[in-house]
């Protein structure tokens, strides 16, 4: 599609936007009236995250296809860690009138191919002019077990449980900050999967339904980095989280990338406190099997006089603690 | 509270800003975790606006609190336009670290006052930084009616119908750009009343569930002028609308305000094609009774050969047609 944001006008843009999305099964209403209708049968979880050009992404990095897929990801990745299946979708989008529309369209896409990997749809959406780029998803979950899993059921003597990894989403975006250079062109030496996992991360969504049928205590999701959520659950739930540094040694791709940008020491550093991974990260009580995809990495011990909410191997961890927004 | 959004930091921003909604029935958990859970009964209608500063609002005439009061208003007005009651909502603020945190607080302030007005509650949100202020709230309701009043089902023969008045907000924000005066000051001659109505409308909710409940065919709310949105039930229900001229005269304060700002030709068009009254427009099937708060303000026409799929007195209106995003 040629021309701007601005030349094509807001009705072409949202016709054109419009013609990406799917319907699916309990979408009674898509996109197009005031509002979208959806049957829910069930709790229903909602939650909200935005992306800012310049901090959520560069768009000399990432296609509007990956923001599609990134904006669909960090907000469905949400409702999982509630323990729900994810539903639906609304996109707002504030944008430059000089920004191509077929950004915004390849936008669409993205949203819509993520939201029909998490088994979703894309319901509807909003456009507005403005002086950089903002995209804010809101998702819609559906709960199928009896409860939320919250961040504060964890108890002493739990075993803390990690499905998906932490640190390709760190060590991608490290690999585009050190050379400057073009997605899609793999920095030598580091694996172009870790610069995807941070464009266009694709989380296991169904881990999360899984962890509430299997009994889970407590779950959130990986967005700020292991330690700095891990904490979020040690600090609702009263506890500490002890996480065993054999079951966080940095995988192979990790510590090739370390090595390739000269910084060895950083693999370790982008496993515990590297955001934007969307792993999720549970506590399930002793002596019950993990459900698919979850693996052990630690135990929940009691609040105490703990020096610290989470530990490293019994010890309190030194090195950076994740992202946090406004410093 | 003293302060910048930057100066506080994320953290002390997000506790503030908590401590600011109340609970609600059927929200199982509010905001603080990764989502918030809500009990549903009946279909559930989503609808998402953004609000951008500049465009949406300015901050020399608008308080953080009425920027909060017109982000719930937006919202659960498209909720309602759907014949559904307001739920909750979900609102993510992007702005500059150097925006005082104050003006935030007051923001979720009016998102509570504003929500419980509509029956509704504030259950989560996010917090990014950004260059410009943009507000994106995603406004959830539910449908008690067997099915939604859509755009698409006015017939020939139906009454068209207005609960609320479209005038005001135009004429407020004409009022505001002509002083170019302090919010709070009145521009003489014109009805203080007018302008709170541009930066802080409180929409009648009720009207749209009390629409579907009595048997409306077609239902919007006029947040881009009667005209505009007349047009948008014409074309998808592919019927004219005709309006009746004597029954949209403008009242007195809008003529008071027109003449006091020297453009008393302004008063009708502001009527017919002012935006962001969200005045709730609908049909009825002939004979039946309004239900309370509409009044019959024209009647649907097939589609025929006409000029036009909005008459205004069986014409083409020839002024001003509503307000457009990108030109």
């Amino acid at each position: 599609m040629p021309g701007s944001v601005g030349e094509l006008g807001e009705d072409g843009l949202v016709r054109s936007v419009l013609s990406r999305y799917a319907s699916a099964d309990g979408v009674l209403v898509g996109p197009g009236d005031d509002a979208a209708v959806l049957e829910v049968t069930g709790r229903l979880v909602v939650s909200t995250d935005t992306l800012v050009e310049g901090r959520d992404f560069r768009r000399d990095w990432s296609s509007g296809h990956d923001v599609g897929v990134k904006t669909a990801a960090q907000n469905f990745a949400d409702v999982a860690a509630m323990g729900a299946r994810p539903l639906a979708i609304v996109v707002s989008l504030a944008a430059p009138a000089e920004l191509a529309a077929d950004w915004v369209t390849a936008l669409a896409d993205g949203l819509q191919e993520e939201s029909r990997r998490a088994g979703a749809a894309v319901v509807g959406g909003d456009i507005s002019e403005a002086m950089e780029i903002v995209v804010t998803g809101t998702a819609l979950g559906v709960l199928e077990a009896a409860s939320p899993v919250l961040r504060s059921g964890a108890r002493p003597g739990d075993v803390v449980a990690l499905a998906g990894r932490t640190g390709p989403s760190a060590a991608g975006l490290a690999a585009l900050l050190a050379f400057e250079s073009q997605a899609g062109e793999p920095p030598p030496g580091v694996d172009l999967e870790l610069v995807r996992a941070h464009l266009a991360p694709r989380p296991h969504y169904e881990a999360g339904a899984s962890a509430a049928r299997g009994g889970a205590s407590a779950l959130i999701d990986t967005s700020d980095g292991l330690l700095r959520d891990a904490a979020r659950i040690a600090e609702a739930s009263d506890v500490v989280l002890d996480l065993d540094p054999q079951a966080l040694t940095p995988e192979p791709d990790l510590v090739e990338a370390a090595a390739a940008l000269g910084t060895p020491q950083a693999a370790v550093s982008w496993v515990l406190a590297g955001g934007e991974d969307h792993a999720l990260l549970a506590c399930f009580p002793a002596g019950r099997a993990l459900p698919e995809g979850f693996r052990p990495i630690g135990r929940v011990l009691p609040r105490g006089d703990a020096a610290a909410v989470v530990l490293v191997g019994g010890r309190p961890w030194a090195g950076p603690t994740g992202y946090r927004h406004f410093g």
